[in-house]
C-alpha cells in the first residue's frame, strides 16, 4: 500500500479537468453591440452546458480593460453551485501566470495546505502548520466554551485565519506567485473547526440537540473571511450534516470515490474516532464510534504518533521468536506508533506468545516477559541499551487488553454498519483505509488480529489524507460543488446504539480473531509460523 | 393630470406585496436536527414556491443567535433572482423597527431618494442631491473623457456614493432609523451613470460601436460600491439595453405598467432626448429621437425650468386676445417653461395670432408684436414693468420656429415608432407622460400644436419621476427583478432612420396641427375661440 500525496489517485467518476475555461469573447460591433460581461456570458455558455452565468464584480470591473488588452481570449476560473455558474477569476489568455487553487485540510491539531494548478489540476506545492488554536485550548470542545468569552469566536477565527494567510504567503513566494493569484479555494474540516473558521457561533454544536448554524455553506468570498486569495474568487467549505459528521469526512469520501463505485465499497478512518462509510454510487451509509486512540498512538506508555524512531514494523522470526523491529526514518527506537502495535500484537499471536483472549502466554515469551511490582506482565521490545532514550520499551498485558477492546470495537462497528444493510464484509470489493494510520498500518497484521475482515489484501488501499484529498478534487473538475453536495445528500447517518446485539458481536470480537474462526480462513495460510 | 410621488400608482401586475417574509422557523430537536440555516430556508420555502434560497454570509452570521433570542420568529428580506431566492437581511419578529429600502433616481444632474418599508410597500420619506459629479462636470460625455485620467472614475464613483450616503444618513435620521435598516437599494439611471455609480468602466460607451462593460448587472453587496447600508443587503441596478437606452428608461416602463397591459400603450420621456416606448405585456418597442431640448426648457431666451415664476399656463382670452398668464408658485414672472411655451403657442395659434406655419400673423398681434433692429419679429408676453426682473419676456419668431421643429419631430417619433409596428396613434388607449415635462404639460395644447396626436384627453396620464417609481416598485414586489428583466429582454429598439420616408412625415408635421387635418379633429371642437 503507497500513496503519493501529489498524484490525484481517485478520478473515478470526475475527469480532472480543471476549473479554467479558456474562451475566445465574441467581438463587439454594431451588430452584436452587447455589454462585455453578456458577450462573456455568451461566449461560454456553449463550453457550460448553457446553464445561468453569473459574473463576480471584481471580474466585472476588470472586464473591459482585460478583453481589450488580450485581444478577447480570457481564461476564468469557473465554480457551478446549484444555482449558476460563477466567474470567480479571470486573466488574459496568453498571461503565463497560473490560476491556482489551494486546497485545505483543516484538522484540529494540523493544517495541511496544497496548491493547485486550476487549469491542469496538478498538484504545485504543499505545506503545513500547526492549528494556531492549539495555543488556546487543544481540544475543540474548550475552544467552542472559549467562544462564549467576549470576542473569543473573533479571536479564534483571526488565529485560523491569519494562520492560513502566512501560509499562503509561503506557498505563494515559493512558486513565485501571489495569493491573488487563488482564485478557488477548499477547505474541509469538522464541523466546529469550519465553524470557527468561518466566524460562525459553533456553541450550539455542543448542546444537545447539537445544532450547527449551517449544513451547506455557500460558497464565501475571501474577503468575508479576511483571507487573502483573490478577492473575485470563492472560498469552498465542505458541508456537514451535523455536529458528528462533518466535511473533513464527505471530503474523505469524495477522495475515496466511495460515492461513484458500483458496487459497495467501505471506508474508514481512524482518528479520535472511527468513522466508518460503506456505499456506493446508489447509497452511503455511515456512523462513528470510539474505536481509534488505541489505534492511532492511545495505547501503552510507549505509544506515540507515527514519526521519527516509532517501530511502524515488527516482524517475530521463528522458531527463536527474535524481534526484527523497524524504525520510522530508520532512526533509535523512541516508542511504538499505532501501526507498530498492530503488528506487534499480530506477530505476537501469530508466533503463539499470546492466546486467543490475547494473553501474553509466558511459556513463549521467555526472558523477555517480567512481572513489575503489581504483578503485571511486561514485554520487553527494546531493552534500555538500544531505546533512543535509554529506557526499555515495554508493552503490557493492560496495554494489549486495551488494543483487543479497541480492535474489537472497530471489527463490532465493520459488522453492524454493513449488516445494517444487509451484506457480510466479505462482499465488499474495497476497503479504504484513510489518514496516517491507514498509510502505515499493515493490513495484514489487522486481519490476523481480526481487527478488520479477512478479505484478499488487494482489496485493501490507502488513500492517506483523504481530507486534503477531498478538498483537492473539488478544484479539480468543474461540478466539485454538486459532487459533494451528492454525497451530503445520500448519507443515512446510522446511530450506533450500545444494545445487547452490539455487545454479543463486541464480545465475540474480543477474542484473536474472533469466536468465529470460519471468518478468518486465510490466518491459517500464514500459520506456517504458528500453532494455534 | 396629477401624480402624488408619495403614491404607487401603476400596480397593474405586481401588487406592493413587500420583500419581506415573516416566518416561524421549526425549533430544532433530536429528530430535526438540521442546522439552523437550513430550518431557515425549509421554514420560508412554502411561501417561496420552492425554489433555492441562498442566504447571506451576514446573515448566517447573525442566525444562530437571532433565532434563539426572537423565539424563532423572524423577518427576512427577500430578493427574487433568476437562480435563486436570496436572504438579504434579517431581523427578529418583534422587533420594531422597520426593514427598509432605498429607491434611487440616478440622474445626471439630479438624484432622488425615497426610503421605502420594505414590508408594508409604504414610502416612509423622500430627499433629493445635485449630483455632486456636476463639479466635475455638468454633461455625461465630458465625465466619461474625466474617467480616463488616473483615478478619475474612482473619484467620480466616490462623489456619487458620497452623496448617496449623506442623503441615506439624513433620510434615516429624519425616520430615526440606521443606515443599516436598508437592506434593499434599487438604482435607475442612464447608462453611463450607472457605471459611474458601479466603478465601471464607461470609455466604451461612447466610442463605436458603444459597448458597455455590462447590460444586466447582477445585484451587488454595498461594500462592492461603498454605500453605508447593511452589508447583508444587495444593491439592484437597473439594466441596460445599451449606451443609448438605459435602466431609468427600464424603470419608466415599469413605473408605467406599459408591460402588463393588455391594449398598446405609449410611453414618452422627454429629457435632452424624445424617449419613447410603445408597446403592452407582450411586446415593446423603443426609440429615441432628438426633440427635447426646446420642450423642456431650451425654447427662447426667456426659456427656464420649471419652476418659481415659471409662466407654465398660458390663456388668450378673445375677442381682445388678452393674454392670461399662471407662474409657478405665483411669483412674478421671470420666464417661460417647457409646459408654458407649448400653452403660449397653441393659444397664440387657437386665436388666430400664429398661422399654420407657425409664423406670427401682425395684423392679428396688435401692440404686443414689434421687429427688432434684425427685422425679426418678437411679441411681448410681459412688460418690463410686470416681469420678476425688470425687463420684458418676449419670444421671437425663430423661437416659435424652433418649437415648431421640435413638435414635428416629437409627433414623427410618435408616427413612426407607431407605424412600426403596424398601428395608428388612435389605437393606443393609453399615453403616459413621464417626467417634470408630463407634470406640467397640457395635452390640449399640445394636441392643439399637433405635437400629441388627437386622443381624447382621459388617455393622457402624467406619471412624475417614472425613474424613481420604477426603482421603488422594484422594492415593492419580490419578483420586481424579475419584472424588469422581463421588460429588458422584450423591447426592441428601433433606430430611427432619417430618411425620405421619415422627412416627408417631419414637412407634414411642421404645420399647426398637420397637413393632414383629419388627424386633429377635435381641434374644430375647441375652435369656438378661433376661425382657422
Amino acid at each position: 500500500m503507497t500513496n503519493d500525496p501529489n498524484k490525484p489517485q481517485h478520478k473515478v467518476g470526475g475527469r480532472a479537468a480543471g476549473c479554467v475555461q479558456r474562451v475566445t469573447v465574441h467581438r463587439p460591433s454594431l451588430e452584436n453591440n452587447t455589454a462585455d460581461a453578456e458577450r462573456l456570458i455568451e461566449s461560454l455558455k456553449p463550453q457550460l452546458s448553457s446553464r445561468c452565468v453569473s459574473i463576480d464584480f471584481s471580474v466585472l470591473r476588470q472586464l473591459p480593460e482585460l478583453l481589450r488588452d488580450s485581444g478577447h481570449l480570457v481564461r476564468c476560473a469557473m465554480l457551478k453551485t446549484d444555482a449558476c455558474w460563477q466567474v470567480a477569476g479571470i486573466k488574459g489568455g496568453a498571461d503565463p501566470s497560473p490560476m491556482a487553487g489551494l486546497a485545505v485540510d483543516l484538522g484540529t491539531t494540523r493544517v495541511v495546505l496544497q496548491l493547485i494548478d486550476l487549469e491542469s489540476g496538478q498538484v504545485l506545492s504543499e505545506t503545513a502548520f500547526d492549528n494556531p488554536q492549539l495555543k488556546i485550548a487543544p481540544d475543540i470542545l474548550a475552544r467552542i466554551h472559549y467562544c462564549e468569552q467576549p470576542r473569543g469566536l473573533r479571536h479564534l477565527q483571526s488565529l485560523i485565519v491569519d494562520g492560513l494567510n502566512d501560509a499562503v504567503a509561503r506557498l505563494c513566494a515559493a512558486q513565485e506567485l501571489n495569493p491573488t493569484d487563488i482564485f478557488l479555494t477548499a477547505v474541509a474540516g469538522n464541523t466546529a473547526m469550519a465553524h470557527l473558521f468561518m466566524g460562525l457561533d459553533p456553541r450550539w454544536i455542543i448542546r444537545e440537540p447539537y445544532i450547527p448554524a449551517v449544513n451547506r455553506p455557500d460558497p464565501v468570498k475571501p474577503a468575508e473571511l479576511g483571507l487573502s486569495t483573490n478577492p473575485a474568487g470563492r472560498v469552498i467549505v465542505f458541508p456537514n450534516i451535523g455536529s458528528y459528521f462533518g466535511g473533513d469526512l464527505i471530503a474523505g469520501i469524495l477522495c475515496s470515490g466511495l460515492d461513484s463505485r458500483e458496487t459497495p465499497a467501505i471506508l474508514v478512518d481512524v482518528g479520535t474516532n472511527a468513522e466508518v462509510v460503506v456505499g456506493n454510487r446508489d447509497w452511503l451509509m455511515a456512523c462513528a464510534g470510539a474505536a481509534g486512540p488505541a489505534l492511532e498512538s492511545g495505547v501503552a506508555s510507549i505509544g506515540m504518533m507515527a514519526g521519527p524512531g516509532a517501530i511502524d514494523r515488527v516482524t517475530i522470526h521463528l522458531p527463536d521468536r527474535r524481534f526484527e523491529l523497524h524504525t520510522i526514518g530508520d532512526q533509535p527506537p523512541r516508542g511504538i506508533c499505532g501501526s507498530g502495535v498492530i503488528d506487534l500484537a499480530a506477530q505476537l499471536f501469530l508466533a503463539g506468545m499470546l492466546d486467543i483472549r490475547g494473553k501474553l502466554i509466558p511459556e513463549n515469551c521467555g526472558q523477555c516477559l517480567y512481572k513489575d511490582e503489581n504483578g503485571i506482565d511486561h514485554l520487553v521490545l527494546v531493552p534500555a541499551e538500544a531505546s533512543a532514550n535509554g529506557t526499555a520499551l515495554t508493552i503490557s498485558q493492560p496495554d494489549i487488553d486495551s488494543l483487543i477492546r479497541s480492535k474489537a470495537a472497530m471489527y463490532t462497528i465493520l459488522e453492524t454498519i454493513t449488516a445494517s444493510v444487509g451484506m457480510r464484509l466479505e462482499e465488499l470489493d474495497k476497503f479504504y483505509i484513510a489518514g496516517t494510520f491507514g498509510s502505515f498500518i499493515n493490513p495484514a497484521s489487522a486481519i490476523a488480529l481480526g481487527m478488520l475482515p479477512d478479505l484478499p489484501l488487494e482489496r485493501y488501499e490507502a488513500i492517506g489524507n483523504s481530507s486534503l484529498g477531498g478538498a483537492r478534487q473539488v478544484l479539480q473538475s468543474p461540478d466539485g460543488l454538486e459532487k459533494i453536495e451528492r454525497i451530503r445528500s445520500r448519507i443515512t447517518y446510522l446511530e450506533l446504539n450500545v444494545n445487547q446485539e452490539f455487545m454479543n458481536r463486541f464480545s465475540a470480537a474480543k477474542f484473536l480473531p474472533h469466536t468465529d474462526t470460519t471468518r478468518f480462513p486465510s490466518i491459517r495460510l500464514h500459520g506456517d509460523r504458528v500453532r494455534l
